[in-house]
């Protein structure tokens, strides 16, 4: 059977040093949990941090780039997918994914929470407050709020008790 | 040149009468612009409401559907666009639409929403509150909010003055 | 119900003048049999020169193209679908097209052709002798050789009647 | 920097046992190489055979699959890539390949080797006689015919040293 994913989402070039700092120890979580990380693959924010957690800790990184040559790649990405469709990739990223975790970011960030939902993915909002927005996703069990890397590992483990 | 096109989003069968009903009339006044209409193509909610009303006034109406088949479209699409890739055309959607109206909507929408005011497209909130998630981009510019389908076409005619 | 959509493929930049002469022809007498034109786009070889000749007559253009804006489009393209996949737009070529015409092309009327018989739509080959590696398609009656536009127009007749 | 990606493409329920053992062999000796073999992910023909053939000897398989879930991908593919775009996906197999391995094959395979030309990257076709089609990329140098497993692997170790 191939692996269990974790998709980690989140702000790129604009992510906030903070948010990279809880992306990193994010990553290092699912490495320590033999969990293969994917995220976007660009050099940048959210997703080279929580790579380089990942690798730092021995783990796996899948990257599904937007790009049309894998070269774009973060270094700390293992495996580059080239999608060559930009924006497009978004949707490959979420259904690739196993579960997701959202950190802060902007309309890319959000295009994945809502595709995650739309196709009945569970979502873990780490430290990202999406407003009412998603209120009846939240009703129906998908969407789960938290506040540390570890909290977003234990809803994951729950996640797959029950699946 | 090609022709203008306005992509209108929002529910499709969860959405509420009230909503059909200005999407039928917003369908109509776009047809009265001689502007092309462009939706998800499928016979639901929203989309088939718009289409529906754009024929009823002599308008064309293109449907990009998640389908492999393009006898999946609502009656009401003249062109129907078959992507066979799912979710995954709602970025064909806003990159083909010149502005998007967007109505009220679930997960569906709000990607459509989030895919456009990152592709840099103005977006127009016809009786959708987002709530404070999409802030940035109305302070931006890209993000319009309005009550009335006439209200959407007179931001459509300020911004093409300016493009 | 949506129109019917004829797709014509073939070469772009390195188009030889006797093919984008045939292409022309070609797109006019799809627009006097009223049915859609749809191809890939571009201001190139045999995608021009068959909307030029189907908007000379009267026809309606469908550009389906690689590029993220509908800037890019031919100017006989009335309705510009901006995919933003590059290559990854042949497949949507194939799928929204009731039946497809290839003239001589490379790799990338190849990859069109290919599709399409795996996605089980008729192609008919205009004057593009693609050797025997597609013989078994010819044998289950989807591959069409002919000649000439008027033949080409003749066998796409016959494919409906039979739809 | 990312991984070393080989390509096997070629039949699915159609291929031939001669070249599903083929297909183990190269399995085998990209693994021994210590490459990651990709391919499309699903059970069936060479797809399977070479995936089983890297994991029988410890290498890594990635499965770009067609479906929305990763669940129908084969038992031998360690991370299934779902895209949810059907033949769609076939674009990105090439993309995300450094370099493609084409056994004999239909219309899929005839795709992936059109597009992988088309996109510049080098494909060895081997025991796949594709007649004069590709001719002229062959003279270009992109098309390598070989008949053995062993040969594929010597032209691959040649293409690395040139880049």
């Amino acid at each position: 059977m191939s692996r269990f994913i974790v998709g980690v989402m989140g702000g790129g070039e604009t992510a906030a040093a903070e948010h990279c700092k809880m992306a990193y120890h994010l990553g290092k979580l699912i490495a320590q949990k033999n969990w293969v990380l994917l995220n976007g693959g660009r050099p940048a924010g959210v997703m080279e941090a929580s790579a380089r957690g990942a690798k730092d800790n021995g783990g796996l990184t899948i990257g599904i780039l937007p790009d049309r040559d894998s070269r774009f790649s973060s270094e700390y990405i293992d495996i580059a997918i080239a999608t060559g469709m930009g924006d497009g990739r978004n949707y490959i990223n979420i259904l690739s994914s196993h579960v997701i975790v959202a950190l802060p970011g902007r309309a890319g960030t959000i295009s994945e929470i809502a595709l995650a939902l739309k196709n009945n993915k569970n979502v873990i909002l780490l430290g990202f407050d999406t407003g009412s927005l998603f209120n009846i996703y939240q009703q129906s069990g998908l969407l789960h709020p938290v506040s540390t890397p570890e909290e977003a590992i234990c809803v994951i483990d729950n996640i797959r008790k029950k699946q």
